[in-house]
């Protein structure tokens, strides 16, 4: 069912505006959803853009703007004057249109915001922008419906279809009181099914999930996730109901979480995808190569202090990158799966059961793969006996301390407030490597003596 | 404002437990969420949350039933008679009950259903238990609202309320025709202010969108992020409507989906948890590193190769783990974009234009690090000259390969219609770690000539 978008779609669209032919396009587009046309704006170039934007109404624009890629609309908004991308951000919700602004440049914004024609509207946007985008009161809509619990249920009903007008999906009625602080919700079925002089405060429900205008955005996600809400309010430090978050808002800050977390483990280290620009990529992928190449300089190093082994064993040396990449691999796989448990909140007892959890799994595994290196270092490598245990004792040894480390890093790491995912990826990688290779010539050293 | 469990509070629910104080329990309980029940249940031992389970009301225990981990909910279950069962699922919404029975031995499954005493609702699960999981059809629930077009505004809300009865959350009233075939949607707003008389055909919004039965459940994610949906209808091959999915049930695929996709970037091949048990935690995880391990076999035979550059050269082999975690580094960087591109659906261009982009980007990096490498094997390492470049070289070359093979291995197996996030993680580190290494001595025998 969904709207696929063709070359020839974009060949017939860039033709039409070739040739100026405004009211074909817009009848063209009059049945396109607005996410599909800012798909399309993305496949053209600047000036194309702009000038579908431009003959389209700002119904559909400001609902585009939004969709659109962070660049794309950066360079729409360029071409646009503040009044005219005051009149886009008019036809939006609050949240959406603090967000737009918070992307304009500051002298840009101030005149956008002179220019807003709704003083209710502008002054809800104003208060926004204070927020953090990472909190609750960086992703609450200033669009809700609220009653006074002091009111009877017609004073509330009128109320309410007054404000339903701005909001374009009622999912609570929210109950205050004379000082604006949340008190309850309000059932829809209760108040059609009440007699109409019945006071609000004998009908409404007091128990109400909520958060502060503070709350971390995972946290609001996680919350609403647990107790499955499709919406929730937000108070402000005196208990005021200040705004609310919606679901779709949550599945973003989801999705945007989980590319992050993602991202960290591969070892990139900014938000990019994979159309941004080479510059861009550039810089979310070199810091981590380049922390990578100076744990490469100190496993040369290390490897250095054993060159006496290069005489009588220089078959040690073909295994470093075997143990190297065990220690990486098993080290990852630890640490993953507590980055997760912590960003899902499924784990359970302390740091020193999981650490013996893990040394028994890695126990497990270390045994089983050295069964498999010894045989295979045997039959398949040809290596002598001794060289086989050695090599064989050092993967145990190594399989458990990378578990140890890619358990102990990110644990510690969330106890002191520090992202658990930077210790996945290159990091934990790197670290492994190192030990990995150290652990493995001090154990050749004892067993081989050299 | 969520309720925090604290170790008291369990020990107290324990204590009553082991009292056998139900009705002090219930008291105790009997403000707390069923999230947060659930989340109880999974600390205490199998005869208490039994206990728990039982002295508690059907319509909180089969909402808990939901939130309940798999492993915990199998033993409730087992503890229940079929009859015990059947009665938490009359309870539930369609989707839910399907997934539940779902998880039950085969012969449990059929006595449950038989025991459920809605038939309507036994249907309609039954119905439900047909599709696979990762459908449309394993997604959606039957509970919905639906008018038929030929009726007037009046038998619309009639028979609306009575079906609104079995419909939590009314996201949408959609239109079908006598044969059931899903004709449109309808706004609650326009049937409250259109005259009783009205035919439906001439109220309804002929546009809706929806999805098939057999559309995969990422895909459904995917249409409802990008058309801003809360709940979407779902039809069958003949076009009749058959059931509708709702933003939640998406959350927990997107949720889902990126947890697999970061566990395959780590090395674990099932959908797994940090308190899972040991057995299933190696189940998860040995097969990578036995692969890994096989391909380290496989660099030990390459290095093996080179065996005579130890006499001239021995220095050559401290470098080989700096090398082949270079090319492990790049390879996971390059594939997670690509496969997070893939996922999110924001990849344009050809193979090639993206294989040239990342045969750019990676010059640059490499050209970069090739510098940091060739300053710090004078200054750091104390290598000399001739050897400094070869190292120096290999490691750009390396880095082109790496970033070749990464972005071209998950798109690759993504048009073989193979999911690309097996290409991360073990996977694309072991094949540029003997890649690396390969290239690494190749180049070192041209310029050192051993």
């Amino acid at each position: 069912m969904e709207f696929k978008i063709s070359r020839d779609f974009i060949a017939q669209i860039e033709q039409l505006i070739s040739e100026n032919k405004g009211n074909e396009l817009e009848n063209l587009l009059q049945e396109i959803h607005y996410a599909d046309i800012a798909e399309i704006m993305e496949e053209l170039d600047d000036y194309e853009a702009s000038y579908l934007f431009k003959i389209l109404d700002s119904e559909k624009t400001a609902e585009i703007l939004l969709e659109l890629d962070e660049e794309v609309r950066e360079k729409i908004l360029r071409n646009l004057s503040a009044k005219e991308i005051a009149e886009e951000l008019d036809e939006l919700n609050t949240d959406d249109a603090a967000d737009i602004i918070a992307e304009l440049p500051q002298s840009k914004k101030e005149e956008v915001i002179s220019e807003l024609e709704d003083v209710e509207h502008a002054k809800d946007i104003v208060d926004l922008l204070r927020y953090d985008e990472d909190t609750a009161g960086g992703l609450m809509a200033k669009e809700l419906v609220k009653v006074n619990e002091n009111w009877n249920v017609l004073t509330c009903v009128k109320e309410m279809r007054h404000q339903a007008e701005n909001v374009s999906r009622v999912h609570s009625i929210y109950v205050v009181d004379d000082e604006e602080r949340l008190k309850g919700r309000l059932s829809l079925k209760d108040l059609l099914t009440t007699s109409t002089k019945t006071p609000i405060s004998e009908v409404y429900i007091k128990k109400v999930d909520y958060v502060k205008v503070d709350t971390k955005d995972v946290e609001v996600a996680r919350i609403m996730q647990k107790y499955d809400l499709e919406a929730i309010p937000v108070i402000d430090e005196l208990g005021r109901l200040v705004g609310r978050i919606t679901i779709d808002d949550i599945v973003d800050v989801i999705k945007e979480e989980a590319d992050k977390d993602y991202q960290l483990a591969a070892g990139i280290s900014q938000d990019v995808e994979a159309d941004d620009s080479i510059l861009e990529l550039t810089r979310a992928r070199l810091p981590w190569l380049v922390l990578a190449l100076l744990g490469g300089f100190i496993s040369v190093r290390v490897l250095g202090l054993f060159d006496g082994a290069m005489d009588n064993h220089p078959e040690l040396f073909f295994f470093t990158p075997l143990i190297a990449a065990m220690a990486g691999n098993v080290g990852v796989q630890s640490s993953a799966i507590i980055v997760q448990g912590l960003a899902n909140n499924t784990l359970s007892g302390s740091l020193w059961s999981r650490l013996l959890k893990e040394v028994t799994l890695s126990l497990l595994n270390g045994l089983i793969l050295g069964v498999i290196l010894l045989i295979g270092s045997h039959f398949l490598l040809n290596v002598n006996f001794m060289l086989g245990i050695t090599v064989t004792v050092a993967l145990l040894s190594v399989i458990v301390t990378a578990s140890v480390l890619g358990t102990f890093i990110p644990m510690t790491l969330n106890r002191y407030g520090i992202d658990p995912a930077l210790a996945t990826g290159p990091f934990i990688t790197t670290s492994n490597d190192i030990c990995g290779i150290l652990i493995y010539f001090s154990i050749a050293k004892m067993i081989l003596g050299f």
